[in-house]
């Protein structure tokens, strides 16, 4: 628990100057649950050359291993993260040296009402650092899923599909810039023909069943990205 | 869903029979839940000869493929599952073929107050089962965690470190008579100086942190088991 506190509050201190300094942070991804798992990941030694699904609470929920049978694939989804927090924890997915990384974040972002200019920027600050420090690694970036806007508690009233879809449209162009494929599960797994999550799919109208999981890598491996 | 409904209703109306002339059967673990688990695993195609992890809340919640890693191992866990719901679902996990059954249950017939007898006795016959229609599987008894008492909600109130001990001592004597290892993790793993569950283990006293998991996957590393 000490190392575990003294990287909080370095974390913290690091994100406190950066904010005087430049713009608003979001810091509330650096809470005990993020601690406990960064605890977790580093006492884990897995096979090498991992594929690594990185995100939320979206990420850590997925049965990866039971829908990507044989594949060498590491979980490091923190429940409650954001673009901060993955930026803050990419020195630890790099000791992995990934074979890929799948990049799932900012749903959490548009949740506090960050706004998408900045979740943007976060992004290309993840990528740089990652196109930099791993370049054997392919990075793939996930478009943000949409939501079922009518199934949604009050604590997500700041999200909307709207504002979804303006954020992919930043993702895409980090992206091309960076030239990392674009998998835009928005559009070719999650919506419905009303522009909703599918129901099917979802538990609470942001997070994912079962059949959710399945669909999203079953298309993955059609589209050869494992 | 269709598929889910009738396995649903044959296996109630199976349990009823059994029911009338020979025992009380808690049918409780036969609900929504079970149901739409058992539809995710009929659709999973894991790799050949897996290591299967069976059980409750315990096993679904546990990270196995990241605390084993290189290992090729399937959670078929169920929240809520109790050794009724394990008996009326070997069919499916006898279709994995798998090379080693790590086998868990029994926290949830205590919770709702079946006696030690009839869980022993399920034992018996899942254990039966698995040794007939899976001759080349190794089963590994696993005994049922103990409770940090102090720590349970209301709803655990039938649950004690006694009743979970006289379990344990019956399992241990099933494992004898069909030759199964007994893998002791009440006293091996997870007890500490007070008879209580390690509070670094768990999350409220029953379920298990990933302290706990780390702990119980060294653990089966040491013996040997994996």
């Amino acid at each position: 628990m000490k190392k575990g506190m003294i990287l909080l509050l370095s974390m913290v201190a690091a994100l406190a100057t950066a904010s005087a300094q430049t713009e608003p942070v979001d810091s509330s991804y650096a809470n005990n649950y993020y601690v406990e798992r960064m605890k977790f990941f580093e006492q884990l030694h897995p096979a090498p050359k991992p594929v690594v699904f990185l995100g939320n609470s979206i990420t850590e929920a997925g049965p990866w291993s039971e829908v990507l049978p044989g594949i060498n694939v590491v979980n490091r989804g923190i429940s409650g993260d954001n673009s901060w927090g993955v930026l803050a924890r990419l020195h630890q997915v790099g000791q992995l040296k990934p074979a890929k990384i799948f990049l799932l974040i900012g749903v959490n972002d548009l949740k506090r009402g960050v706004p998408v200019e900045y979740i943007i920027r976060n992004y290309d600050r993840i990528t740089a650092t990652l196109k930099k420090t791993l370049p054997k690694t392919t990075l793939y970036l996930q478009s943000v899923l949409p939501v079922a806007e009518p199934m949604l508690a009050n604590i997500y009233a700041k999200i909307s599909n709207e504002k979804i879809q303006q954020l992919n449209e930043g993702l895409k162009q980090v992206a091309q810039k960076y030239n990392c494929p674009f998998i835009d599960l928005y559009h070719e797994v999650f919506i419905d023909e009303k522009g909703q999550m599918r129901t099917a799919y979802t538990t609470d109208g942001l997070h994912c069943k079962p059949a959710g999981y399945l669909a999203w890598a079953a298309y993955l491996k059609k589209k050869g990205y494992l």
